[in-house]
């Protein structure tokens, strides 16, 4: 098989017939299929549905602390300490909170812009400016939130190994940029592992702003798709030994591994910066769900109890990634026209098409029934100056829907080649 | 028996040391008792033990939606339809949110801070100064969330009927006046329910500031004492038909229903300014917890079923309540030198002592073993002017806690009154 580049004008319009022939006859077959979203799929929830069981014997009891009532806000011991082993740090470390790690991150950056961190001149919201840097493709979610808060956003490529480091120390030089979104395993969304190397830089790097925040949202830190799992550095570890101790917010949930619409949701900070928050939690909360907590323990009870749980996450994951893997590569493999991620773990794969292509892959997907994320809004402002990038998120959909996704998305991207290509 | 004012110096003299007498043998006895916060008790609690079993049977789904999974911030249609019976207002007017009403006033405080209301000229945060009216006595919670905000607390004298709205009326003449907290039923703390009169001058009352907002916290709009039960008009309906619609947010949750510390919380308010909030709240979060909404669904049932359960609530509650007033009663009645209230339904009883009496009195019991929330807790920035008023708390200890109680505190009471008398 010719690369399209080396195919002629003529052999090249042929092609394109040929595929138009095909996703006309696709677009009678009237596909209603979704590809957006990182959602788990049933088979996936079902595996936690013993979850609910928990306290069937009516034991509401955990530390001494009924958890039918108010109080202990930021979490019970137990719970503190199996958030620790997820997110290798110490008990003390951590806030649990409600059910979502957004709000959790939503409520820092509104008390940052009200009230200050411990290391801020004055409230974030009373400066002038405030940005954010966003290496991207990155998660929409992050950048809309920012968005909504008045952040400016500052796009840094990502590289393979994590934001672009020469970027993001040119980009502190600023004393406006107060903070940066990291998803530092298997990164939404090209499934991207941060090195030790920009671990360390970022802990180390020097800012213009003393109170430079990083949001560390490790979502996808117990989400292996395949049994070796990737790991990181201690980011919290690193900012202390490099001084900056309350330089770091870490987050993390447990959305996709029991029920993503009712899991909990937790953070880790350095102590000074954690009594903080915690401080400015107890005016907004009396506490969160503690019956949820204790329901979590019972059912998920230590880091090995979750490192089980989701090899059969990754079970059921990896065949849906394989079929979209598999179809980009026998597809499109020899044609030199598009690349793609190939994660280890988390809920994405990156494509990238030919630039100035996406927007319509992406519209040619949609008018035959398959619903990508938008083009773009891996970027801030939704803007890929690109138009190259594509998240894929083959979660939630059935293995017969990913098969038949994945060859019209194959079909949709040589598609809109040619067409770019024959202008 | 004599008033304490009708005494002579030296009768008081001689009463006050039998009271000291008998304060020392108490101090003797090791009390550990607490009537500080509006907790329910574990008898209360056991009564909503069966709302975990709403999914044993593996059907998580509810309005064809898989509650376990991502979506529908802002809650099920049933969900929805319940707290719009509870809340006395349409299902289209409601937000569900997680587990705490508190959290919900927050975000909406923050959003107004970081983003504005419909009708803000621009978001409060860029106003140099903000103030909230405090109705006090009133929530301390509700003063400290507002405090940890930046904003100045302006206090209004709470009368019979609701604040006073004369002083309300007055204070809106201030354009930075942009906000007032309401507990209208059965209130904290003193269990006052607000007269209709005071509800139609709220939302029809000129105010200098464009987006004044109610914070209407109805905490304890299912929470009676009593058979009977008060009846508050529709303050959302008062402020449409007054030509304020975006004037008012309504605030509930089934923290003092079900498990206070597992429960579902929810605001309601005008068509605009709820798509104002549920798209602020859609950069935030995905989705609350949907499985507890289920939960609380199948348990609840409907408005009715609410009223049943509360029914047994207040048969548990109604006796601690009646302890303490007739301990008042019988210690205190004839005395002329405290009054308190006689509340029909809520969680507290709101006690005036003699002025410049009240931190006395609370050190008193506390050096005995009883703690009460601190005097002037009530007020804003803690300053109760007169030093008169105590929140007692009955809900939590059990009856023969309460018996002890509440001779304490009388006891305690009568001591401070006649150590002023003589001082």
């Amino acid at each position: 098989m010719k690369t399209y580049a080396n195919l002629t004008r003529a052999e090249r319009q042929s092609a394109l017939e040929t595929l138009r022939a095909r996703y006309a006859e696709i677009c009678t077959l009237g596909y209603k299929l979704d590809l957006t979203r990182g959602k788990p799929c049933p088979e996936q929830l079902a595996l936690s549905d013993a979850l609910w069981n928990g306290v069937a014997d009516g034991d509401f009891t955990l530390d001494g602390v009924d958890t039918r009532n108010y109080g202990m806000p930021g979490g019970l011991p137990s719970t503190k300490k199996l958030f620790a082993e997820l997110m290798e740090v110490q008990p003390e470390n951590v806030f649990v909170g409600g059910n979502a790690s957004l709000q959790l991150m939503s409520d820092v950056l509104m008390r940052c812009l009200i009230n200050g961190l411990p290391d801020s001149p004055r409230p974030w919201g009373r400066e002038e400016v405030v940005k954010i840097l966003c290496p991207c493709p990155g998660y929409d979610r992050h950048f809309h939130l920012a968005l909504s808060l008045g952040l400016t956003l500052v796009p840094i490529p990502m590289l393979a190994d994590g934001p672009d480091m020469d970027a993001v120390r040119e980009a502190l030089r600023d004393p406006q940029v107060k903070g940066i979104w990291c998803v530092p395993k298997y990164s939404n969304p090209d499934g991207t592992t941060y090195s030790e190397e920009v671990c360390r830089k970022l802990a180390a790097l020097t800012t213009a702003a003393p109170d430079f925040l990083i949001l560390w949202d490790n979502a996808y830190c117990m989400h292996p798709l395949y049994e070796e799992i990737d790991s990181i550095p201690n980011i919290l570890e690193l900012c202390e030994r490099a001084g900056h101790p309350n330089r770091v917010v870490m987050f993390c949930s447990t959305s996709k591994l029991t029920h993503a619409g009712a899991g909990v949701a937790a953070l880790a900070a350095n102590r000074e910066l954690l009594s903080h928050l915690t401080k400015l939690y107890g005016y907004s909360i009396i506490s969160f769900n503690k019956v949820n907590e204790l329901l979590h323990l019972r059912f998920l009870k230590d880091r090995s109890g979750v490192e089980a749980l989701m090899q059969k996450h990754a079970d059921i994951l990896r065949p849906k990634f394989e079929i979209v893997l598999n179809a980009l590569d026998s597809e499109l493999g020899e044609l030199d026209i598009a690349k793609w991620t190939h994660p280890r773990g988390g809920y994405f794969i990156g494509l990238y098409a030919m630039p100035g292509t996406a927007s319509r892959i992406y519209a040619l997907c949609r008018d035959a029934g398959l619903i990508l994320t938008p083009a773009g809004a891996a970027y801030p402002y939704g803007r890929d100056p690109q138009d190259s990038h594509l998240r894929i998120a083959p979660s939630f959909a059935s293995l017969e829907e990913i098969e038949k996704a994945a060859e019209l998305l194959t079909l949709c991207l040589k598609i809109a080649t040619l067409e770019r290509m024959q202008s």
